[in-house]
């Protein structure tokens, strides 16, 4: 599963058209972010895709969980947000969205 | 739906066990949000409840959306994020979670 960084100074209008896209490509995505105003800009971008792919009678939803990372070079520890972000029902190949 | 308002300064953890218990008495819950940072503690609880539900093989989903609300006695406009929180799988008429 592609897995995409959000930060707290993403777009969300882009970061929500990249969701959309990687859910058209795999079916599902990834979403990662590391703090509260990050979790913020995800949260408006999965909320975004959703209307991006309401429109191919897609309906998006997201399972949050805690993971554990380690960032920088000094590998900290940090405990991020992770978003698993896909369709409710699944995408027959991608052709279905390809066609539209 | 039972409707929760989550703040910036909610505790996950207790929030985790009031959606967990909403999941459980109604079957889905709406957690509403205004502000970067109640956002962040709305995701941690809907983890944390994640967690407490996964005992009892209940898998939990968080459809996001904007909304607008009208908060105060000005009646001011915002932009509030709702969450609807629900089971991956219906469950029937909550008699599985409630014999657990």
């Amino acid at each position: 599963m592609e897995m995409l960084k959000v930060s707290s100074t993403s777009d969300p209008t882009a970061t929500g058209g990249a969701i959309a896209n990687g859910i058209r490509e795999a079916g599902s995505i990834e979403v990662q972010v590391i703090g509260p105003r990050a979790v913020n800009q995800a949260v408006k971008a999965i909320a975004i895709a959703r209307g991006y792919l309401a429109a191919s009678g897609v309906d998006l939803y997201c399972v949050p969980a805690f993971k554990t990372v380690r960032v920088g070079e000094a590998q900290q520890e940090k405990t991020a947000i992770q978003f698993i972000v896909r369709p409710r029902h699944e995408l027959q190949g991608g052709s279905r969205l390809g066609r539209l």
